[in-house]
């Protein structure tokens, strides 16, 4: 059985093998820059644990999980553009080491570099496979749309935050699974199960992404706290505070928002200060845990031998913070 | 048989059906606007003309014709963004009546509902159609490259120019007709001769749009004539004059290029004096329709009998704007 070591390696091994129209290489520059900065490489790895929970032949797996990074990394790419970021991971964002021209047409190629991923899925299930991606795909880019337009509203409910993030981050996680699960031979029952273990994961993992911006450990986490309050963005944190809150709570955090110019800290401490008289942490972390108990739940009734699932036990306690 | 006319309709009603996520409506605004603003949908009528000569049955076509449709419009979109176009066919162009976001965004979606249609080729041709498109897909971003690469560069040579126009109109019209060929039955020998015959009806096609800008019919082409020279635009005629010209008439050409304030209809008229001296407007004309000769010679090659092939002659002349 591969550890997520392992496959991490497999993965940025693949990333390297990439092959790539040659014939302007300054289109592919930024593909390669973006690819190489890292990070974690989640859905490859999780599409070749789920490939791994049914299959001890995982070769077939990697270049669609491969498919699966490279979209991921497109995403960003071009998200860095609509949000204007200039920093992803502690570097230049690729609109902002190039231009914005060239952080469109570079991030395009990256959509068919990962259908060229696909298109090497194992002929018995290409069909599926790529109906899966392609079904995710189109459902960040509407998960996309709803932070946009959810970034331009006062008022929107936890519900929605919660399908927003859904769309946006599980969905990807969720078809991950699923697709290495679909690869590595699993039957319908259980790549759905996969399917349903990713997508509450990933729910779990943003909703402690959230918290991090407030309770993170700056040396583990690598961000000035509070940066998401102090930009207005919307997290799981505020748009429940602003549900319970008390009309003079919520006076507060409106006259917070609304604030043109402030001290940076003094707006964190206030509306933390209101988290806490609302219990959200406490909140978020219990949904958190909620979600990733139901993941766990899924996945136990995956029909495969409870040793195989340990590698997917260890990402998801580490994705929320538990040590392993 | 069918006419381009019926063509064109069956591809205008499978636009009006496909089908969209319609969580976040505003995604897909953009997306039916940039559709419905219509153009002679060249690249799948083309693709079901292509399979008319193989087969009558054109349906199971329909859809993944309407996925080069699709693409294609994905590439104006972005296209349009790294031009800075306010105007595409007398409309605001989808940036200015939305925003630089909306167009990212809408066209990121546009390239997965091309990959939707795709996914509905026969299982028969799937994999060989898809990988038809998806190495167009990458020489048309490789070829807008180029073409931004140019536009930065004082000099290109007619061979870099027209290497760029075939990866960035041609190819995907030579895909267009192999896709059509393939999903109609055609052996390798004909869909590749279709795709050489699209790829060389591409480049006639884009050297006579070139020539429209100067010498088009301004009723018929509705654009100011010699936009492209006042907006220093590489064209075909611009790289040949720059590397016929003597050198009292490179330094003319060079000095109207470097211009920051001028006269436009001066300009014109200096830069056409070149052309015309240099009999730039017969070269161009020729070369377009040496390519549009190859082209017919290669259809004449393809085996089907000579009379399916009336409206695949018959849509070529009328791009080099022959009448029929």
């Amino acid at each position: 059985m591969y550890t997520q070591s392992d496959l991490k390696k497999l993965v940025n091994k693949a990333i390297l093998n990439l092959s790539y129209n040659e014939e302007a290489e300054k289109l592919n520059d930024p593909v390669k820059y973006i690819l190489s900065i890292g990070g974690k490489r989640l859905r490859p790895v999780l599409a070749l644990m789920a490939c791994n929970l049914f299959s001890d032949q995982i070769d077939e797996a990697i270049i669609p999980a491969t498919g699966l990074e490279v979209f991921h990394n497109f995403t960003l790419v071009h998200d860095d553009i609509m949000d204007h970021a200039a920093v992803r991971r502690n570097l230049p964002t690729v609109h902002s080491k190039w231009n914005l021209n060239q952080a469109v047409l570079s991030g395009d190629v990256m959509a068919f570099i990962a259908n060229e991923c696909f298109l090497q899925t194992p002929a018995r299930c290409l069909l599926k496979v790529f109906r899966v991606f392609n079904k995710a795909a189109i459902e960040v880019c509407v998960g996309q749309q709803l932070d946009i337009d959810f970034e331009k509203s006062v008022i929107i409910s936890h519900e929605e935050y919660l399908r927003m993030i859904e769309l946006k981050t599980a969905v990807l996680l969720a078809a991950s699974a699923k697709i290495g699960s679909i690869i590595g031979g699993a039957d319908d029952r259980d790549s759905e199960l996969l399917y349903e273990f990713g997508r509450n994961l990933g729910l779990a993992f943003q909703i402690q992404d959230d918290l991090l911006d407030i309770y993170g450990d700056i040396k583990v986490f690598g961000k000035i706290p509070g940066g998401d309050i102090i930009s207005n963005k919307k997290t799981f944190m505020l748009v429940t505070a602003l549900e319970m809150a008390s009309v003079e709570q919520a006076k507060i955090l409106h006259e917070q928002l609304a604030l043109k110019e402030f001290d940076p800290e003094t707006k964190v401490k206030k509306i933390i200060e209101i988290y806490d008289h609302l219990n959200i942490r406490n909140i978020s972390e219990n949904l958190a845990t909620d979600y990733i108990n139901i993941a766990f739940c899924l996945l136990d009734k995956v029909s495969a031998v409870t040793e195989r699932k340990t590698e997917l036990v260890n990402i998801a306690n580490s994705l929320i913070g538990r040590d392993n």
